[in-house]
C-alpha cells in the first residue's frame, strides 16, 4: 500500500499538471498577466488538499517575447510563469515549485514533511 | 471574395470558440468565479479586433450545482457563464452573446453594423 | 439582422477558435502527431454545421524544433499545424484555412458561397 | 529530501492532471470517442517517465448522455473516461487509475514498487 507521504506527493503532482494544461495556450500580454495569475491560483486552490498556490506571471519575459514577434500578445507557456504550491494530505505537507531548468519548465518536489 | 462584414463575423466567432475551449473544465467555485471571469475577459481582449469582452460567471448556478454533488467545486461549462463581446473589423462592429437555449450554450450573432 | 452568410462565417470562426484553444499546449512529438491530428478533426466535426475538418500536423517542423531543445516532445502551437475546414449553414458554404503568415498562425476566410 | 518513491508519485500525479485538464471540454460523441482516446494516450506518453497510458472512453455513457439532451455531442469530462497509467522513475514503478467514486472522478494511486 502507498504511504501517506506518497499519496500526498501524487496529489501535489495532480495540481501541477492541472494548472499547466488548463491554462497553457491562453492569450497573454503584460497587461493581462495579473488577472490570469490570480485566476490560476484560485482555480487550482479549489482542488482537494491544495492549501496555497502562488503564480508569478513573468511580465518581463512576456514583454521581451513581444519585442521579437509581430503580434501584441503571446500564448501562455512554462517559461512565462513561476509557481509555488503547498499541498496537505493526511498530515503530510508537500512543497512544490516550477521553474525553468535550461529550456524546460521543471516541476519540482521541494519538500515532504510529516 | 468575402465581404468585410463576413470577415468581421468570422473574427467574432474565433473569439467565442477560443474563450469557451480555453477555459472549459477549469475548477470553479462561487469564491473563485470572479477571478476566473476577469481572466477570461482580459485574455480574449488580447486577440486581434476584440474591443470588449464581458463574462458574467453565474455564481448562483454554481452554488446550486454544488448542493447536488459531493465535491466543493465544479468544472466550468457553458451553463455557468453569460458572455457578451464587441468585435470591430474594417469599420464593421459585431455584437455577440452566449446564453443558454434550453440545455445548450448558444453563441449568437446579435448585430452587425457597418 | 445578420445575413445567413454572416451567420455562416460566425459559425466558421467558432470552430477555428475551438480547435486551436482546446488542443494548444498538448504534448506532441513526431510519433504522436498522427493520432492528435485525427482527434482534432473528429472532435471539431462534432460541432454544429461543421462538415469537414482537415488537420495536417507538421511533423517536419516538430522534428526540427526537437533538435533545438532538450526535451523529446514539445507543446502544440499554431506553427505545427495546417488546418482546412468546410462549414455549411442555411445553404451557405464557408471555406477556411489556417496557415502561418510570418510568425503568426493566421485563420483565414477563404470562400463564402450561397 | 524526498525519496525516489515520493518523486515517482509526484510524476504520476503530473501526468494525471495533464491528461484531464488538457482534454476536458473536448467535443465528443460515440463516433469520435476512439480517436480522442488514442490521442490522449499518445500525448501523455510523451511526458517524461510515462511508460504506458490506457484511456477507455466510455461510449456507453456518452450515448446515454446524448439521449437526455438536445445536441448530438457532449463535452469530455471525468465520468466519460476510465484511465490507467504506468510511471517509472529511478527504478520505482507507480500504477495509477481514474474511476468514478460516486459522482467524482477519483485519481488513485494503485501501487508503488521499488
Amino acid at each position: 500500500m502507498p504511504t501517506d507521504a506518497e499519496r500526498a506527493c501524487f496529489e501535489a503532482g495532480i495540481k501541477f499538471g492541472s494548472l499547466y494544461h488548463q491554462f497553457a495556450g491562453t492569450p497573454v500580454s503584460p497587461d493581462s498577466a495579473e488577472s490570469l495569475g490570480r485566476a490560476m491560483e484560485e482555480a487550482i486552490e479549489n482542488q482537494p488538499h491544495c492549501v496555497d498556490v502562488d503564480v508569478d506571471v513573468r511580465t518581463d519575459r512576456i514583454a521581451a517575447e513581444l519585442e521579437s514577434q509581430s503580434a501584441a500578445y503571446t500564448e501562455l507557456t512554462g517559461r512565462f510563469i513561476g509557481v509555488r504550491m503547498l499541498i496537505e494530505y493526511a498530515g503530510v505537507t508537500v512543497r512544490t515549485r516550477m521553474e525553468m531548468e535550461g529550456d524546460y519548465p521543471m516541476m519540482k518536489l521541494v519538500g515532504v514533511e510529516a
